[in-house]
């Protein structure tokens, strides 16, 4: 079978023109849901469409669907990711996965082939968070209430109503943007990394088996503060020992019950009353867990729990929790990821299974319809910076393994 | 020989009425030093010491100096301590022994006795370090320089010559306040423990044999934060993991190198960027040391930053400190401790030869003369805090103890 191949200049042109839409003086992207530069972003998206000669339509969530053509009555084989960053971004996290799936709909639609089935590409609204993160493909799922779209708000306390109704949007519109199952084949999208695997190991395509899980707590721990000079060791209730002794179980934890893919991590620190000469009478730290696979994030969740129970047993400090976060890990398809497989290996492009560490809209779509993903590498791991970066080469291979897996997925 | 007794009654009204001066709502005393509150309380001591026919001086460093005599040629024997206070303080921590100084000067003064040696009793000026701690004694051991007094300033960005100058004192007569050092015979400072350990042993007097040396760093590690899902644990250079690890050792490195009154505190922690879903790339932490001695303090010192060192290296990090505070350790003196000792047996009350974990203005006086200390109890090791407490009758002991001391070595 003759392999099809990407009109790369033009992607290039593409990847190059929407990174300077949002572009501010400290070289980051600014396209957070909503705000101007992302409204900016979707206006340009929408433009290339059309220049494209692709049919557009934008649902209550404001996702934006682009298709080659729209049939009623045959499932549509679908990709896509996301032109919203974080604040400060680079211009792949996300971006990619769309000019990437809209290249391959031009492609595809340019070259005259005719697929079996539609070809649909979808940019998912505000997946970075703003408003909570995966908005867009939750809503297709039919997962938000009116609770939350009337209660999200950012950071700074601005609602997700007052932002839509800045751009000429209505929130409520979020909760018609469900969609069935049956409209779709298959859903398979492109994303950098955003983590060192593929760079160390010289990979251009990670062929992600599976999507992390994770719980995240917050844990306090207190004790009692006392002065630091006049306080025996051995009179002590230091909470900041509490939360070092549970630092240094993390990787006997990750052994014990963790799999090669479990990370945990601490991230965020508070010591209270955060005094030099104060013993520590409180601190509140997060832990974030992932694994690929529930049973071991539910046998990790029962270790750490026993082992913060024990050390603050021992310490004399009361020990509490709250489950901040959970999301469930998710298995890729594995027909999709056997025809990944295939046409990388008739492309000649060295790829490697591996899972994503990080959440995806890939996760909800996972809901919907049979997904995988497919990853290019991240040059030293960097993202969520404006040092994100992949070789222009593996960005290369990732799109003709995108175009002839969407090919061949709209054939079946 | 006969036990001299304080008035015990005069004493509990003067603790009362101090305690009244400078409170706020929070039940907490605030009398940091030249505030309006600490003023309101020298101008009531001045007034106590004029109802009691004591003289009274105020040199330039706003050092309060009873007296129950001066006399030019006669060495002196002084105790005292501060009536300033920390923010939110209790009632007892350096206003104890100031009272109980006033009242041994009154009771020795109103009893008639003729001792050989002039009594004092100084009320030290910012011991507890609104512009830097000790002040009052320091500059009475001509340890500050005009760029010093110049330059300090408060956590709020107040310099100590505008907060001495809206009092209508002059900060560079600071300068002036140093002091012969053949005008003492010696100084014994009575204050609270601030610690548990005579509460836990139920003993009315510590006996303060030595006062605790300290180093106080400001340590940094360097790594690289990271993506919390997509970074593998063994690509990972995650600060917090150093801190944890340093934390770790220190029960280690004190049971190796240290004395059984070693102790080591990390009581402020800062993690970066410090979100729950990012691998730390950088923490700040303070580390506090303190011995009696000073070659264990050394030891002590070599051994963490060795420690601290090989952990970096390790773990890939990068490892910085400041030294930003180093006080040399305080042995007392044999002869007043034997007679306080002395003192104790003869009056029946308990006692425990002991050190003192925190800084005192006793530190700098022992540059001038012969010095000793006398602790009573902290319940449950409180202070800094409304809930700084000391049952009447270990005050009674303690102003006891100090009184027959004083009139001791006011006789030789």
């Amino acid at each position: 079978m003759e392999m099809l191949k990407v009109n790369f200049p033009r992607l290039q042109a593409d990847i190059e023109a929407l990174a300077t839409i949002g572009r501010e003086s400290d070289h980051g992207l600014y396209r957070m849901a909503f705000s101007d530069g992302d409204m900016a972003g979707r206006k340009w998206l929408l433009q290339q469409a059309e220049v494209a000669g692709l049919n557009a339509h934008v649902d209550g969530a404001a996702n934006i669907h682009l298709h080659t053509r729209q049939q009623k009555d045959i499932a549509s084989v679908v990709t896509g990711s996301h032109i919203d960053t974080v604040p400060g971004a680079g211009h792949l996290d996300g971006a990619l996965g769309v000019l990437v799936g809209l290249e391959c709909l031009r492609s595809i639609q340019a070259q005259g082939f005719a697929t079996k089935r539609p070809l649909e590409c979808i940019a998912f609204t505000d997946e970075e968070g703003r408003f909570g993160g995966m908005l867009g493909s939750q809503a297709m799922c039919g997962l938000l209430s009116p609770e939350y779209v009337l209660g999200a708000e950012d950071l700074n306390g601005m609602k997700l109503q007052s932002a839509m109704s800045a751009q000429g949007l209505n929130a409520m519109d979020i909760l018609r943007a469900q969609r069935r199952a049956d409209s779709m084949h298959a859903f398979v999208e492109l994303h950098i990394e955003q983590g060192p695997v593929l760079d160390r190991q010289q990979k251009s395509i990670g062929l992600v088996d599976s999507i992390a899980g994770l719980f995240r707590w917050q844990v306090r721990l207190i004790g009692e503060s006392n002065h630091a000079g006049t306080t025996p060791m051995d009179m002590r209730r230091d909470a900041l020992q509490g939360l070092a002794e549970t630092s240094g179980e993390i990787s006997r934890i990750l052994e014990e019950y963790g799999s090669p893919r479990s990370v945990a991590t601490i991230g965020h620190v508070e010591c209270y009353p955060g005094a030099a000469n104060v013993v520590p009478g409180r601190v509140v730290f997060s832990l974030d867990v992932r694994d690929t696979d529930a049973r071991v994030l539910k046998d990790l969740a029962d270790a750490f729990r026993r082992a913060i129970a024990a050390i603050a047993r021992r310490r004399e400090l009361m020990f509490e929790f709250d489950v901040m976060s959970e999301i469930a890990p998710v298995k890729c398809d594995t027909g999709i990821l056997n025809t990944i497989e295939h046409v990388s290996r008739a492309l000649g492009v060295e790829h490697l299974r591996m899972h994503s560490g990080a959440a995806h809209d890939s996760q909800f779509m996972a809901r919907l319809t049979r997904t995988a993903m497919i990853f290019v590498p991240s040059k030293a791991g960097k993202s969520h910076s404006a040092a994100e970066w992949t070789a222009w080469e593996d960005i290369e291979h990732g799109a003709n393994v995108l175009l002839n897996t969407l090919y061949r997925l709209a054939m079946e």
